[in-house]
């Protein structure tokens, strides 16, 4: 067994563009639908919502998993949680050193705003 | 095995307050994040996520099941869909006559949408 790994130079990024019109506009589409629950799932768990809530609050608005392991759950659970986020389009990350820092993606959660806002119209 | 029920004269209302401060603001609380998680998850099923599009953008704000049924599912369950949004807070309903009327509930989308906007600062 070996534990030799390439590592990939450029991360893929998913790319999650803030989608659809307002909600009160017409009913979405199938397709609109799929998109933006996932985003909405990705919110609808308390831990996650929590760690998203963590990384939006911390000071320059970017988090570490090292900063925000105080959710009562594990560090590595934080991580799972974390990337969940991330494949969302809620959060994006950056590698410094030895830990992945997060930030909330300012375009994606505003459009997510956005369709709310407007079906409460 | 009897069929008879005592059915309740007054429906029970799942009170479900707009909650929380904006994400941003500060890490959630466990038992702020319980609560909201509710709402997202909510919406983060692409069938509901339909069924509140299609409701919000119907005429007068508000549509039965009888309006809305041509999201690809069983009337069945687009009214367990229906009461799965209501239970979260984010639809009201009312029966006339043989349809219940379901209308989107502005003060908790609009929270959500607060809390939203404001964690994209």
């Amino acid at each position: 067994m070996s534990n030799t790994k390439v590592l990939p130079l450029v991360e893929p990024e998913t790319a999650v563009e803030p989608c659809c019109p307002p909600l009160a506009e017409r009913p979405f589409s199938a397709e609109e639908a799929e998109r933006t629950a996932k985003m909405f799932k990705a919110l609808g768990d308390p831990v996650r919502l929590r760690l998203f809530s963590a990384v939006a609050a911390h000071a320059d608005g970017e988090a570490c998993v090292c900063d925000i392991s105080d959710v009562g759950v594990s560090q590595p659970t934080v991580s799972h949680h974390l990337k969940k986020l991330k494949e969302a389009g809620l959060l994006s990350s950056e590698r410094r050193g030895t830990w992945v820092y997060y930030r909330v993606e300012p375009s994606v959660v505003a459009a997510m705003g956005r369709l709310l806002t407007a079906a409460a119209g």
